[in-house]
């Protein structure tokens, strides 16, 4: 066996944050401590940008009680950054890594993380410089290639059933039409994890349209008023991601009809908060306008409520966020060994997951596809729904949810 | 003292739901169950909807562990309505009380709801027809009248406030330009909840936008313009009901120019969620278009998650929610005494609070102001923020909010 590396080592979070993200940074803090190759471990403030600014929080001075308070709170501890570094950008990284004696890089973050880590690793290499690049995976997309899903994904995904479960009732409470737009740029599962919340037959999300489906308004207006004509009622979860049939995003289209620029980040992404307020007003508007004796009609953004809610997060996600945070360290024990974490779903009557390492490159491929969307096994026919067999995949990534009671039984006046 | 007038009672919810209104009506169930002057406790589905359909559920026939549940639910277990009774609509009300020999009618809700409360009454008296009439009070804007504060604000206050201390960590850990828009039609209470989520000198909000005070665009991109310069980043609450110089609702401002047609309710209420996301786009697009450097800017609607989010709520209010139902029931005991129950803030160093029975036209005047607004001793001079006296004020109604934790300070990299 290899002699392990010894030297310093940096860790630092990027991309949007989650409500477990903190979780994985102190699965690392905790194991490194347990070890001696690292010998400080030093988070770097907001990702790389903080690397080539030299901004370092001192991670094994952290005390326990703290660590699990961090862990435990929504959002990047460490700061987080869109930033991609450039020929020049990882230059500046490398004077720092160098000066430092860093020899271990641990990144928490997204598919354009890996790429962040591996762009870094092979300039390392370029430069005869001896570093181990771990990725460690977090989004609340869940678009992540190769892991069975991604931590983060289970938390969202609770406050997302959680709020349908509450909006259904308020629902059925003061009927009409809800709409609810969520998070997920190109995958749909946090949209789909709406349908946790149904609890009875009539309950919503009656109606879920997926990015990877193309929407058609004329086809959204019939669905809406079937399903108001049956329940007199109707909750419907929206992707922010959905697109026309051309590929145009209607976030982007409603946008532009309506509101003029849009915003991309360093990567290309559009900034899709920017025009899903006025989405989901054309959306309201359309079936206002459109739709028989349907007068009540509201839509609402969650927005950044579903990756930064504190308090509220699934357990197995919060424990396997730790579990991926620890076994960073633990892959980093073997040398020459470079690599994002994976979750395994094992093979078991009862949930229960593993990890392995795989190739930054796997989960950063330089071809299409980029990342993972939804299996179209969970779409119904109508292709206006997400399927129950959904719900053995997702389910036990979400932990419980809350329970409701409600009143079931009219009187019989006679009887009184 | 006079003989406790007997007969059947029933009992209906109304207006937009909240998290604790079903402790409310458990309140008056399981007080009801103690005393024999009310012989059938019917609840009317859909508020007075569910009279005049007659259409009730039998609640003296609830098990008990089934109305703790319904208690910790939010939204109207018995459904609510935004029908407003007239002559007609009461006619078939009291044929309805006259055949099940209804004496008693509890209704819990707002302003709106103790005004129809106070309709139906005023038919009763005519009828001469004798029937006690209670309001509950219920809302989450904490608008209504007399009562010091509203059950369902200290819930819906510690949604809002727990969600700007998600909000604030992810601005912080990925900077720029936050815009939630919050719910308050007239009264910003709920608006200036936010500032409970500031734990540092530098958290957000960081600037709060209120029903109460005229909203200047101008005047709103060049205070996010100072604070951005001071933080790099900036929190902003913004309420849903802000009205220009002249008085019109920027919602309505916004949505005349892009969407077209908006919705009133049965009591002229406009449906403000019609045009709150264009609204947050065009504040959003604003501030993108018109400062300088800032580049990220997001605006979030959160709706109806500030009064359906299932399993969050503030203790002290399901506690004062519980308190008001059982209130009422107990001053049914007293003949010819009709009114609304009223929290009453006692003198005391530790938060304490009684209730009181006042009038049915003091909660619902003929006159202005109908409702109650955020006084202005908790507004900054600038007009522009909620000053941390508001604390005092609204503090014991939330009880907790989630704890967070982060790290301080950055490493001396000479040190290590």
């Amino acid at each position: 066996m290899p002699k392990t590396l010894s030297g310093n080592a940096v860790v630092g979070q990027a991309g949007g944050p989650t409500a477990v993200i903190n979780q994985s940074l102190v699965g690392i803090i905790q194991e490194a401590q347990k070890y001696s190759h690292i010998r400080n471990l030093l988070g770097a403030r907001h990702g790389v940008r903080g690397i080539i600014n030299e901004q370092f929080f001192d991670l094994k001075r952290q005390p326990e009680n703290m660590l699990e308070l961090v862990a435990a709170t929504p959002a990047a501890a460490l700061g987080a950054t869109r930033d991609r570094p450039d020929k020049a950008y990882c230059e500046r990284i490398f004077e720092v890594f160098r000066k430092h004696d860093v020899r271990y890089f641990f990144y928490i973050g997204g598919n354009d993380s890996a790429l962040t880590a591996h762009i870094v690793n092979t300039v390392a290499k370029d430069n005869n410089y001896e570093l181990r690049v771990i990725h460690v995976p977090k989004t609340i997309d869940n678009d992540l290639l190769v892991t069975d899903h991604c931590p983060g994904y289970g938390s969202a995904a609770k406050f997302v059933a959680s709020a349908f479960i509450g909006d259904n009732l308020d629902n059925r409470a003061l009927q009409g039409v809800k709409i609810n737009i969520l998070m997920g740029r190109d995958a749909g599962f946090l949209t789909a994890a709406s349908i946790l919340a149904r609890q009875r037959p009539d309950d919503g999300p009656h109606l879920v349209y997926l990015p990877e489906v193309p929407f058609d308004i004329d086809q959204f207006v019939a669905d809406v008023q079937a399903v108001y004509d049956r329940f007199g009622r109707c909750v419907i979860a929206v992707s922010e991601g959905i697109r026309d049939l051309e590929g145009t995003l209607w976030a982007e289209k409603v946008s532009v009809l309506r509101q003029g620029n849009l915003e991309r980040d360093a990567f290309g992404n559009l900034q899709l908060g920017a025009g899903t307020g006025s989405m989901a007003d054309y959306l309201a508007g359309s079936l206002r306008t459109r739709c028989k004796d349907i007068k009540r009609v509201r839509a609402d953004t969650f927005g950044y409520l579903q990756r930064s809610f504190p308090g509220y997060y699934s357990e197995v996600d919060a424990w396997e966020a730790r579990l991926v945070g620890q076994m960073a360290v633990n892959y980093s024990l073997d040398a020459d060994r470079d690599g994002s974490v994976a979750l395994v779903r094992l093979p078991s009557t009862t949930y229960s997951v593993g990890t392995k390492l795989v190739g930054l490159r796997e989960v950063a491929p330089e071809t299409e596809p980029k990342t993972k969307v939804l299996p179209m096994e969970y779409v119904n026919e109508a292709r206006n729904n997400v399927t129950d067999n959904f719900r053995e995949y997702a389910q036990p990534l979400v932990s419980d949810l809350p329970k409701t009671g409600w009143f079931e039984q009219i009187a019989n006046l006679e009887m009184l």
